[in-house]
């Protein structure tokens, strides 16, 4: 029983009392003004950045989502060209379908009608421009770095390199001066873009309901007179990128295509809108492998059932989306957080003056006023029995 | 020796000597409940949200991998499609194989035989649906916007359309609204998904080693009774995204397949499995620009050695799979930050409380007790040479 | 006016007065260096862990990117390929354009001249190997699981399965042994990877401005000798993998090609350079399902215009490139933001050492020193009136 009132008394203690330090207020214009400027500094750095700016009373969530695309032009093919004159999106937009990129073709070189066969190397292959005076420099059944195929063991004189078995004829090795494809400006791109909120249950996309049709077939995306536009013209891509599309057309290039949703969902679902911005991903100066190409080939039997291919080299823009989505929502959880860590970070007011105190001011009255020494005063109630209060 | 004897005491003083701060205690309900209640709130919400919920005591590792698929079955092609009547999946997967995603055709509308040449132009085209009435209203040479190839300069009267240079004949414009293709129920899809967590050097699939041969070609994912099975009827996968297969079927649509890895690894990493799940990105209701499709021209040449091609438009389901994984492991390092700063978020209770008593208990006696003027105590220590004790 | 002498004074005091806590002294081996070992302890962690580790003086981007790839090299096929003897990287790599990932082809199945027609199942189909005796075992029509069309009602008794009506010849199941294309060691690929750190405005590449075109024809990637060497070996990225060409050539696998860009921009930009990892994602030992395969379809009309197609079943490496990159820059938000916060968790030693002072040390003199009961200070107010001093 005398334990249970024990427990009892040490609970109420435990509940009802409360401890507050003792402190000693002095006057100092010095420390007293740097420890409200440094919680002034504080306070300003929480509200303002903490809270307004990083809105950390939020939790967020990062988008999924998918980007298809279509794209719709005409362009005209010259002499070069061979397949044929007027080339329509379905065949400059290789491969038809692309998870998020889509390429345009602007140059070409066709190489018609091959077939396994043999025929002279090319002079410009691999590192070694390996050329040959007679057979026997050609060794049969050999390969060489980079080479098309596999050396027969004669050497051809009128090219000076070895003969090998591939597909034959050689393609002709460089990109068109002048590109093969022009009439780039009926080129445009719908763009469709969903993004998912998932931890929010939010659904955008960047085709808005109130568009309508007519909207849809004639507007043009322009960063300032028209933000929200789905339809970008090939040209304008090009240019906001900061690029020269009758330069990049030559050799190709890589242009990153961001679509960012920064969406602040205590504003409403219908503010979360995306911002389109354009970067080229390569350098337009690099000295080697520049550019961006690739060869498809398309396979076909000759009246004889012998197989045949067209090889076709595109040089072209290459667009590759770039999805970023962040949503916020107001989240008790994380406000709480943030307030609670916030107060604990104003002690540092206290620790960076207390330190100053400990440095600059040596005062005996001070230090009486604020230190007790444990040891001192055992000392000096041993000697005496002098009551001195309840201090 | 005397700097040295000095800087010994000095290190005594600071490794052997503690202060403890001098603090008055008070009986009040309302200061010491609000303390206790507010370190019990800080405390619950410590232990229960940031170590229990949120797992502070791992560090975490973001999945690294690839999905591939494999999709089977047999559709059937009504008269329309040209092609062929029996459709397995090398037919209705376009592009046979693709990073993530994978493309399901549902709809059909096969133009056979193009060939570059002139032909009116759509009526439907672009957004002015220009039409002729004599030869001057076609200047020779020009491109409408969207519109098919370029003006011959001549007035087809038959259509009162302009006569373009271009793919003939025109692709027929419009979504069948049957189905081209049926026969859906046969289709199914086999998802092979790696996973690396590549911290932890932990290595997941979601085809799991005690999975039989036999297990795998008989069993359907079911969200309840079969939660880890690998193959997924096509069915299935509209019907979890909330739609309906029939509907999505006549002009297509986009869903996202979600692959869910949260894995806590202190629990072994058998427990660490996928979890399905399926949602439609882009929306049914859509008044423009709704539903799914795209364009694929199979090239070929004609006896006479003509370029020709046949265009296929595709409506169907395309499957994006998006991939999340996150796996937690205990770290000591985390675990001590935590416990470190949790401890420091506990000053928030004295923050409160001492704004508490500043506010509404403004006693003499606790003045009296609390605080010592440094300036008063000056002066009358000045005043008198009374030895008050080490206090 | 005396409303505003009494805010001008107690703005005084709130802006120059300062309140430093009253503490008791105590000389405690144990105390004492329990204290400072803390104190050390969290001192080393937030300089070593927080600061020179985690450079949480920094703020990081993470990078937006792509991966182009170039496979270049000859293959061989044996005489079951059908279509050609020599392949080049057009035939083996397929599809020729893919966003992050390539695939080499290294065995083939060709199934030639498909024509839809009737011919008899194959044996090994789906789960149940249905066989037939009689016309009335295969309901007209039906279609089975796995099924590769649907049946005519015929039982074709040469092979005792029912007739079905598809693409005829039926393709031959398995993977040929010995894998039907060869000379893997002429294959190599060139990558390029972009990447921009948007936060920063920094633009990085894999191929630098100081690689001669003489290099880049020359050099192999090596992890000791040539770690940024952007031309891959075919066989070295299977080894560093940790598998065998061999192996992998006859059923294929997938390879995830990371490429970590793990930046310190502080150190200047041209110190931001890839690093290049490889790691098999799908198991070996994969009992069921295990390898990776797919079939492309090659259409063509007959000499009678009908439709025919080549099918080919590709077993291969898949490579599927995993980008990651972070770059961090001195950040002086980030700096106040942790030194602050770290000044704050130095509070815990004192909680620390309070709390076993609680404990241990419950001495009078230190309680007599150490608290002041507000209570008991009434009660010998009340029966005295002695004046103690401002203690």
């Amino acid at each position: 029983r005398r334990f249970a009132e024990k427990f009892v008394r040490y609970g109420k203690a435990f509940l009802f009392q409360y401890e507050t330090p003792r402190v000693v207020t002095m006057r100092s214009r010095r420390i007293g003004l740097t420890y409200r400027i440094v919680q002034l500094a504080l306070f300003v750095y929480l509200i303002g950045y903490v809270f307004i700016y990083s809105k950390s009373y939020q939790r967020f969530d990062y988008a999924d989502g998918s980007v298809v695309s279509k794209v719709r032009g005409i362009l005209q093919g010259s002499d070069q060209t061979n397949r044929t004159q007027i080339w329509d999106s379905n065949d400059f937009v290789v491969p038809a379908q692309e998870s998020n990129a889509f390429f345009v073709a602007t140059n070409i070189v066709f190489t018609k009608n091959q077939y396994q066969g043999n025929c002279p190397e090319d002079k410009h292959v691999g590192s070694r421009k390996v050329q040959c005076r007679k057979d026997s420099d050609c060794e049969k059944g050999s390969l060489v770095l980079y080479g098309n195929g596999i050396r027969t063991g004669r050497c051809v004189l009128s090219t000076s390199t070895c003969e090998v078995h591939t597909w034959c004829p050689k393609e002709m090795g460089k990109a068109p001066r002048v590109p093969t494809l022009s009439g780039y400006d009926s080129v445009s791109v719908l763009v469709k873009n969903h993004v998912v909120f998932r931890k929010f249950g939010v659904k955008r996309r960047n085709i808005l309901d109130n568009f309508s049709e007519n909207y849809l077939t004639t507007c043009r995306y322009h960063p300032q007179n028209d933000r929200l536009c789905p339809v970008f013209a090939l040209r304008d891509l090009v240019t906001f990128a900061g690029e020269s599309l009758e330069e990049m057309a030559v050799k190709g290039g890589i242009i990153g295509f961001n679509i960012d949703w920064d969406c602040d969902l205590d504003y409403g679902e219908e503010n979360c809108l995306p911002h389109y911005s354009f970067r080229r991903l390569d350098n337009r100066g690099d000295k080697v492998a520049s550019g961006w190409n690739f060869r498809h080939a398309f396979y076909y039997y000759d009246f004889d059932g012998f197989n045949r291919r067209d090889l076709v080299k595109y040089w072209g823009i290459r667009f590759v989306f770039l999805v970023s989505g962040r949503a916020g929502m107001f989240y008790p959880v994380n406000f709480i957080l943030h307030v609670g860590s916030s107060v604990g970070l104003f002690s540092c007011a206290s620790v960076i003056c207390e330190f100053i105190l400990a440095i600059a001011y040596r005062s005996d009255m001070l230090a009486t006023a604020k230190f007790v020494n444990l040891e001192k005063l055992k000392k000096s109630r041993r000697s005496s029995s002098i009551n001195f209060g309840e201090t």
